[in-house]
């Protein structure tokens, strides 16, 4: 089978320091030929619950730390862009181009960043049925050859959660694009901590698992050395340290489930 | 009571003339002191479900159609925004801007509509309580004077479906800004033509009664002399001969609603 | 316009003191001719959340108790049956028989309680669709002459939540049969207690006065001279002595919706 | 690990001749001891969306058809039952007894199962919260000492749908009780076929790998060898020539989890 994709980092671009050891970490899981590893970090965390909330290093600034991260490490690097004129600055540096889950609907945000040639990787909306996706996918293969990947990170369920249709992964898988689960978004409580987002940390893993056994061709995940000091996403997040044998857990989980297919 | 401000008009900007016929009947009814009448139309509808629906006459040309409107009927105007750099051109004309719902999380779009000094009308996201509104109200009066109004459009409610949680509007109302109802985005049923958005015009009084007398600032409507013609929203628009009556209706239930304070 | 029908009374028989009390104000509202009383309360909670919360007289007593109450007050009565078997006595005393939302699937219980010849007053489950309510009106008046009323009490919205769909209103009353709003249970807030049921009471209103202008038949209500110590459903009821200007002002309201006919 | 509990049959007992055939390939997979076969046939569809729809033998028939069909398969039989009083004839042929999932909170039927001694399988209502089960283990538990299965459905997402939450998987767990994957009924469409409920078979196997990844301690099928003659749930119902290499590679998934335990 194909490696997995595996789309991982702190979440928003801060110190430099701490990017660049959680890129280490995931650098040395790169080793594996069962796996591609994509750094992502965010510059801006352009829709934060409360405007007090910090939002990261900005476009240029951050671009250059995603640059000089890439390098450090080796890894591929990609981040999430908010407005049609970030796309080609981003994509100078980016091999992918994500576009985040409330702005899945914007046409002209997805042409720009199919316009770089950069493969995008869009969120489906929380609003959105996994059938919907299809339209967003023509209006991206319509504007670059680069390619698109479709992401389930949760559909709304109620105030204050989301739940993931593990269905739906079939469903966009079936329009023949690679599919993407955001194992840590998924698991967030909107709303939770009152001024900010909530998260439930412990059910991560079981929802990856679940994304793995239905089929799916990359996993997404936000990991920090000490989640509960990230400036946004903490909740949610895999501790470091806990990072390495999750992945293999899942890895060899995935492998299992491609042998399936001779059963018959 | 305050008389009730009624944002109305065709969804996106089409032919001129087309314009100028709803605003003329929209003229009319601003004559009744009952009612505050804001002609509202998109210069560009950016998040159409498919890449090949028409758009409209984009930022310049639909913000000088809005002015000669505007001017020709004596009624102020409105336009919703994507984008915060088109806030500033949009203010120069309109005395509302307005935030999609998709981006009502949008921090920088928030501010810069609020920076203009007008009064940012933000739709409700589909994927958000009501409660969580107040967070967006606080980013537009931290960045502006003009003042916030709250719009409920309909939330999530399984694949293809939206339901008007009608106790929000009093959750948002208790934030102490003014509440718009927009009945006719409320009866869509995203993705239910395929290709496009659905909808389901018979609700619309209904859903616009209910919102009425739970306690409401102002309502929005799309209207259209033929909607099976409009580029957009045909499904859910009202009859631009069934208008006026539509209104009559509602601002005589709204005026007992009024006095029912008087009962206890 | 025909009279409102309105049911009411304190959830479940508890003291027969209290229950008197409740019929003696809701017998001087039955004064006016704008509106038909019928005194409701259950003699079993058959699904409270928790075994130990306290349940209610039973079947034979609680009949009796109801048939007391309707002697004393000259009120109707009604009660909600959960087993076949119980349908005949019950239709006895009761001039209506409910049927509960969880059990509105269950076509046994529905055609038992509809070959009592009364008519049978089915909410709707929360996990239905309006639409599908045809099929539990079919079941009823396959079996008796009594006729159907559907309730609506509102529909699972997330975990904990319920929401009402008002144009589910429309819908179901256009499958010509009388619909009642149950404006206190759908305030409930399922396990919002943790090991009970909770509620919001200050939503009671507002959703009556949309229902009312929505356009229905009946108005079911919960009431209790000291909801806090009711043995159920506490955090949802009318204090008893703000109940008579509550109607006072839905009645109002309903006369202002009946004369919008009007309006052309 | 223990072996996987399978929960499966045809649904509505039919004609003996179709029983005994999928009987009998149970009974052939029942010979691996990976697994623990138990025979699942309704005797009375108590809850069909149209009442002309066909119901099903009736309990004195159907217990006596399901102990010929244990006698000859060499099978544990179980069913559902829906009024306290066929608990008790239930429970002489039965291994297991199964509560609907609309039944969930009628806590006599919960009560009379559990008293009769036997394990009771408690479907999680589609309007409830995986946590307030917990509720409903403590009515079984507090009655009987047969113990309690929790099965997960599915829940309700929007009319006509039905979503899984996996999480809810590991929150029912947690309880401490043996948790049922029902993946036939879980793709279900309520309504979906206007006068019966639809099914998307095709995602059976997808949701049933992805419950089985996260944790579980039995599955739950019907299956047919002709599910388009089935009485009822023939659009979700895995064809029976198809229904062995299903389970193999489930099994097969079941063990690889079961060994990722040990990489940390």
């Amino acid at each position: 089978g194909q490696p997995l994709m595996l789309i991982a980092g702190p979440c928003v671009l801060q110190d430099e320091d701490t990017s660049m050891r959680i890129a280490e970490v995931l650098a040395a899981i790169n080793q594996s030929d069962q796996v591609n590893v994509v750094f992502k970090a965010s510059f801006d965390k352009a829709n934060r619950t409360s405007a007090a909330a910090k939002r990261g290093p900005g476009l240029e600034q951050g671009v250059e730390m995603l640059r000089r991260i890439g390098q450090a490490s080796g890894l591929p690097v990609t981040t999430d862009v908010h407005l049609p004129t970030q796309c080609g600055v981003a994509a100078e540096v980016c091999s992918i181009l994500q576009i985040p889950a409330f702005l899945a609907r914007q046409t002209d945000l997805v042409v720009a960043a199919a316009e770089t040639g950069r493969p995008v990787n869009v969120k489906k909306g929380q609003f959105m049925a996994p059938e919907d996706m299809r339209h967003v996918v023509a209006k991206a293969t319509g504007a670059g050859d680069g390619g698109v990947l479709l992401c389930e990170r949760g559909t709304f369920f109620g105030y204050g959660r989301l739940v993931n249709d593990m269905a739906g992964l079939v469903t966009m898988r079936n329009m023949g694009v690679p599919v993407v689960f955001d194992a840590t978004h998924s698991v967030q409580r909107p709303g939770g901590l009152g001024d900010a987002t909530g998260g439930n940390r412990e059910m991560v893993e079981p929802l990856a698992r679940a994304a793995v056994s239905v089929g799916i061709d990359a996993l997404f995940f936000e990991t920090h050395p000490q989640p509960e000091r990230s400036p946004s996403d903490g909740p949610n997040m895999i501790p470091l340290d806990q990072f390495r044998p999750l992945i293999d857990r899942l890895l060899r989980l995935r492998q299992c489930v491609n042998e399936l297919a001779s059963i018959r």
